[in-house]
């Protein structure tokens, strides 16, 4: 299954190595001014290579458009938008072509299909993730057409967290760092992992701001779970929370709840959801990634024939995935807040009337 | 939108003070004996008033099979059942009619929908999740057959957390405590908050045995995203891990990646799952309930005509949404294996081959 | 799978000998009026045994709603109604519990699943059709809303043809004849039939009329696609035409378009449909009804087992199904429309503006 | 919406006149090999071109496969084909971009969208059609793996009908006549109708053999209504029969019924399907096809601003889309029943523990 949304829905396709890996988004409305260049930004944020905290691998991620707009505008037919895959060194993968990599999705995927691209990971990979960035590039610009702002940025490195968010920083800090005053420390963190051959975790908090009231569907399709399927289903990301998250489980009814007063709700426990409803709060979301699993350490691991063999990995690899996986967080977030916009039209009788009422 | 599930589907209906709540689940397979001592067994672990720590709200929680079912078996066709409400008090909601109730669904539900089922917090009302844990003891039937097991129970209330984890022990606690040496301190701390007119968070964990490599489609219904959906979705639930969750997140590569074996892997930070499929591990994943919004003092809220109010409580409210919850996350657990399961039939061409060459 | 539709959603369940047949209907908008009177008299439209043309079977079918109205409104949440089945005579159907009856679809049902309930052909059983009554009156009423008007008939009996459309006479001919002049003769076929032990074919006319330009889904969930699918999925149909069908593969393009004036088309030869989508004519779909399978005379078949045997059939039977099936092309038609306005909100992005801007 | 299917699912994208239409499959099964000349010559089946009697437009139709396969074998993943568009004449639609041609989807796409790619009829283009013929190629390639074969033909042009059906004869025909001694009249007709600037309706047989017992899924996506909607969904349809279609509609239930003999159905008048699932033989459809609406003869009209126009039309046209259309009704019944086929596994708790069971 390789779609995503019900309404606004994102399908992906593409492996690593492969020609190219892309996107089919479906159901973005008609007449919305289709801003190329704000999806090539948002996909450079993502693209790799660009310090040396990140994977060598240099990819233009140049991003082309084959369907779905006119004379600039979208008409309401699927977008399809294609990246090809250049810098690929598919020979460093020779050596692990018969061993799983310990932390990597290569068990699963061979013992799932019986058959497994094993250059890069194929379809595992999170260059997969561009594509989410392509059609959360679009999502934005449908969002932003009724002021709803996603921002977003890394506020924890190795267990160094943020204490202070800004998301201005962020946008500049080359680790997408929130706290201006840990960026160093976190920083010093990769590389001291890097240097050792070694990889750390992170964690991402992403923020919408301007959200209205009313979005996402009780009883099964509610913001906070598909938001936490979206931010769960990015690659090594192992734990979401809403808000507070689980420091709300340490909390008393008592100060956990939010007051409601003439003007809106006086603390944002919540994180702007209640009941699986958007209740016109910022919505909170944090994403917690593991390390990087491709480390350049011997792991002990075994054959597809289940022999005993060591992986030893050569390649180009993030040590600290939670950076890139930031842009990726806000691409899922904007996707799925277009989605609940979309679904959440018709709920009233007086709506339809308003929209079919000659 | 109602539904969960893409194969083995649950459409639930019902609000807390209507004349019932119930299901329709569709995809159970053709031929499995359907126990219905078992799904009302399950039902009475879920079911309140079993001790002075859950609400005083009596409910037998009778369930009654409509449909689906011929001398005993599943046939195929969608099993309906319906739970009718019985010891309703819909008097106590008088007072709230008109206000939203602080930590409730109140207030988006009267936004998204204009109109609002006040009696008990109608269909947002956890009563609901009766209806979960009767498809989910469909789901257990057929796990069953499969020789995949669901345990879990309470692993900390109020902070207070487990230290050793006893899935036998869990069945006979009244809260559900996974550890005996803990349980007497958190009942302790629920008692506690009950007096003060307050209430507590809680944290729960879930297990699955058993489970075949494979189940968890890429990628977009991974098996990681669709618990972390699953799970989120229950009342009150704040935040998901999967395996070691948060805390994978500040290891290193090094020690997080799950060394392989020919016997399988040799340790489970990673929880079972890998790319978003199962890799023979235990599943374990952890939800995090927020203390129970119903408390017994006053609170600032507004009114339906956005006035300045107090909301001033009476009804009958667990403590510790936490405890009924462990019931219903196992349910959720059983829900979306057996959907993956079904879902995963097909994946390889000698699979279908197997169900149909003559 | 037992759903019909994406956002104004049908699930029903139920068998013919069972305990009771029902739906849930979700994605009704809140606040429409639920006049159950209505709903009931759409019911009695369809219920069996209003004369001698039709089964013997008596049932009341009295439709019961438990849930998702409040304060006799719709609320948004899942509407779940219940006709119990009272006149059941399971006994009729001892003699066919190891054979399959030629034309029904035992055989396949018992193949598909390895289990079979035959009483009454259980889930396969028209009786089914009384919750898709139940739901499209519920769609009618959302459609009334906006002045849609859905209307139809019996066109035909046994090749005799309605040479004019009189839909207020078919509300009162109890064959819903859709020519007064052609009634007689078709009631004689039906009645012919019936004494001859065997059975008649007919075809249903359905129009809509007030249908707003604009519904249907491009490319794959069109409006003419699904009105098909919504027909032919009714039980004994083989065949659905849109507008002229099949006579317009008999003519010239230049015949066979519609010119477009000012006021709208000039003739509606495609039926109100073009590219999928409905142009603001009527709505037009004829629906072709083999014969009842069930006939009282001798036929060859074979036993579970795969031997030789012969079908002689107790029970109760219509003559003619396609009686019946008029009312259940109706609903059918209004929950197609339903969903159809509610997936084409927000195809416009000034239509997301009207309903969310600030 | 732009997917079909549920397991097997289709979603194509682009316009007339883009840079390229596509398509990305999502279900193929890993493992089964991929015949990239089988779908290019399936293609070259479809493409315009090939005689006098089609659009003079020529297009190689030469397909990309981007992704999903690996060392020749499917992967599991999903897999985008892409066909560029090269023989593209956008200048002849200057005239046609202020009005509505009749017979056509601009007037209804202008209306739900609010704006309209008018070259070529943008996203109305039967030239999606090629992405539904790949991607039927890939089901093609699945269900021979299963001994399961469709062929088809046309079997009626301008009312001329076959008499006899030469599924060999069809595949050299250059109009695809099943009736080789009517294929003369039938090219006779087509001409006719060219050269008075007009076009003709047809009806294309498509028939699947070797289809197993048990497809089709009770009572919502059953095989029958399911072929419908894919029929009825293909550009120009208008009537869709299954088996006897029509004809049952005006025979008795004593000759409609088909009789059950040890070796299967004496008769198959039901064209292979009982109560919505398969009996195991020949499944049988005929699909209506109105005459090309693109005619050169005047045509009133209106434009975008409602005035008074008429319409002539330049460009390249079809003037029997029957034709070609009976390669497109092939590929819709091979994606119909590799879904079924996939949808079906998991019906009987038997099948899912051969599948599973250790």
């Amino acid at each position: 299954m390789n779609s995503f949304g019900k309404r606004f829905t994102l399908t992906t396709f593409g492996e690593s190595h492969g020609k190219a890996i892309g996107c089919v988004v479906d159901g973005v409305p008609a007449g919305l001014e289709i801003d190329i260049e704000f999806i090539q930004s948002e996909l450079d944020r993502r693209k790799p290579g660009k310090s040396d905290l990140e994977t060598a691998r240099k990819e233009s991620d140049a991003v082309e458009i084959l369907s779905g707009t006119f004379e600039g505008k979208s008409t309401g037919t699927p977008i399809a938008m294609v990246i090809s895959n250049t810098d690929q060194k598919s020979k460093d993968y020779d050596a692990i072509k018969d061993i799983f990599r310990p932390g990597h999705a290569d068990f699963t995927y061979f013992h799932k299909y019986g058959i497994r691209d094993y250059k890069g990971g194929g379809r595992s990979s999170a260059r997969e993730t561009a594509a989410r960035v392509a059609a959360g590039a679009l999502a934005k610009l449908m969002l932003q057409k009724l002021d709803i702002e996603i921002v977003g940025g890394v506020c924890e490195v190795d267990g160094i967290g943020a204490e202070s968010l800004d998301f201005d920083f962020a946008k500049k800090s080359i680790i997408n760092a929130l706290d201006k005053t840990k960026e160093k420390a976190q920083i010093e963190a990769i590389q001291k992992a890097k240097e050792a051959h070694d990889s750390v975790g992170g964690v991402v908090l992403t923020l919408a701001r301007g959200v209205p009231v009313g979005l996402g569907e009780p009883l099964y399709y509610k913001l906070d779970g598909i938001l936490a399927e979206a931010m769960m289903g990015i690659n090594a990301a192992k734990a979401v929370e809403i808000g507070d998250g689980m420091e709300a489980s340490r909390a008393k009814g008592s100060t956990n709840n939010d007051p409601i007063t003439k003007g809106g709700f006086s603390s944002n426990h919540s994180g702007g959801i209640l009941g699986g409803i958007s209740n016109g709060e910022e919505i909170v979301v944090k994403t917690y990634f593991k390390p990087t699993p491709s480390i350049f350490q011997s792991q002990d691991t075994i054959t597809k024939e289940n022999e005993k063999s060591i992986c030893n990995l050569k390649g180009r690899h993030d040590p600290c995935v939670a950076i890139r996986g930031s842009v990726v967080c806000e691409a899922m977030m904007a996707l799925v807040l277009a989605d609940m916009l979309l679904l959440n039209m018709g709920k009233k009788i007086s709506d339809i009337e308003k929209i079919y009422k000659r």
